[in-house]
C-alpha cells in the first residue's frame, strides 16, 4: 500500500469512532509504522480532581496504537485490540494530551505496540504522562 | 469507616467525574472492597464498527477498581491508578456494560484490584466483555 | 478429549521442560481448563533477600495459565504465551508456592486465563503471594 | 552516588540471588538509569520445545528492568517489584539472551520502567525476543 492509501484508511476508520469524534480527539500524524493523536482538555474527560480521566488516557494510547498497527496490517484486514498495559506517570489538567504509537514488532498474526502519551500544557511545556504496551490481533474488515 | 460513610465517599468522587457523567455512566453498587458501575450504550461511546469502544471499556474498568479500592483506603485517603492492564473478550454493541471491580489486596500504600466487564443485551443476555488488573495507590485526598 | 487424555497432554509436556524439572517443579493438578503447579523453596529460586525470586513466581504463574489453556486447545495444537502481567502481593521464603492457572475463555485462536500464586508457609499457612492474566494463541503442535 | 557506589550497590544486590547464580546470568553494564544482563543457553531455562523458557525470559527482564531502576533509588532504599507485563516476540534457543532494563521514569515512590530482550544466536545475529514494563516501588534496604 501505499502512503497515501495507508492514510486513508486510519483516516477512514477514525473518522467512524463516535468517541473520538466526541470526545474532539484530532489525527495528527499518520507514517508507516505509527500514528499520533491529540486529545484536548474539556469537561468532557476529567476525573474528580479535574485532571485528564485515565480513562481518556487509555483511550488515546489504545488507538493510537491500534492505528500504528493498522498501518502495518494486511490489505483488507483491520486490527482488534487484543489487550494492553498503561502506567499513568503524572496527572495533568489543561491543554492537550498527544499519543504517539509505534509498532514493535508486525508479526503474521499478531503486532505488538508500544504508546507513549505526553501532557502539552498551554504554555507549551512537555510532560510525560502514560506509557501504554499493547497486543492487536489482524481480523478480516467487517465494513 | 460506616457502609454509608463508604458509599458516600464514593458517590462525592464518582459525581465530580467529568467524563463519567458526560458519558452517562451509573453507580450501581458499592460495598467494602467491590464497586459496580454501568454505561449505556450510545454514539459517544463507539468506535469504527459501532461496537463499544476499548477506551469506553477500560475508564469503566479502571473506576470500578479504583472505587473498590477506594472503599478500603484510610480516611483522608484517595486512591491514584499506577496502572492497569485489560483483556478485550468480545466486542458487543447495544444494551449497557456493567464493570464489576473487587479488591484483591489493599497492602498500606498498594492496592491490588481485577474488574470483570459484562455486557447486557437488550434481550438480557449477559456476555462477559472484559477482563482487568490493576494497582492503586493511596494518596493524601487533595480536594 | 477424555480428562485422561487431557492429564497426559499436560503431563508429556511439562516433563520436557527442563527449567521447571531443573527447579523441581511439580504438576499437582490439571482439570479442564484449571491446572495447578508446585515449587518448593531452594537456593535455586531465591532474590537477593532470600525470599522466592519474582522470575520463579512468574514462571511458574505462565506455565500453570499456559497448562490450563492447553486443557482446552483443539486437539493437535499447543498453546504459546504471547503475553502476561503478574502483580507481586507478599514477599516469602521457605515452604512451597502453588499456581493455579484457570481459563477465563477460550476462543478460537486466543484463550485468556486468570492464575493466582500462594505461599504455603512450612506451617501450612496460606499466603497470597501473586496474581496473574495472560494471553494465549494456539499454535501447530511443533514436537 | 557515584557511578561506582552504584555499580557496586547493583552487584552486591545480584550476587545474593540464588536464581541467577544458579542459571548462569551475568550483570553486563550497570549506568544510572540502566541495566544489562545476559543469560546463557542450558537445559536449565528450557520449555517443552527446547526454546528459551518464558519463566527465564521474563525473570531476566524483571532483574533488568529492577536494577536499572536500583540505579536511581536513594541511598539506603531498595526497590520491590510491584508488577510486570511482558509480551514475547519470538521463541529462541542456543547462544544467549540480554535483557536491557531502563528506567521510563523515577518518582519518589514509584519508580517505572522498560526492558527489551534480545537473543544473540551462536552466529552473532541479534532477535528481539521480548519487550517489558514494569513498576517498581522503593523500600527501606532490608539487610
Amino acid at each position: 500500500m501505499t502512503d497515501a492509501a495507508i492514510r486513508s484508511r486510519v483516516e477512514n476508520s477514525f473518522a467512524r469512532q463516535g468517541m473520538m469524534q466526541h470526545l474532539g480527539a484530532r489525527l495528527l500524524r499518520v507514517e508507516p509504522g505509527l500514528c499520533e493523536i491529540a486529545l484536548p482538555y474539556s469537561c468532557k474527560v476529567t476525573q474528580q480532581q479535574d485532571g485528564f480521566h485515565g480513562g481518556a488516557i487509555g483511550a488515546l494510547a489504545d488507538i493510537a496504537g491500534g492505528y500504528a498497527g493498522l498501518t502495518q496490517a494486511p490489505d483488507g484486514m483491520e486490527v482488534t485490540t487484543v489487550e494492553y498495559k498503561i502506567n499513568f506517570l503524572a496527572a495533568l489538567r489543561d491543554g492537550e494530551l498527544r499519543a504517539i504509537g509505534r509498532v514493535a514488532k508486525a508479526g503474521r498474526r499478531v503486532i505488538v505496540t508500544r504508546a507513549e502519551v505526553l501532557h502539552i500544557g498551554i504554555n507549551g511545556k512537555e510532560t510525560a504522562c502514560a506509557l501504554m504496551q499493547q497486543t492487536l490481533m489482524c481480523v478480516p474488515k467487517s465494513y
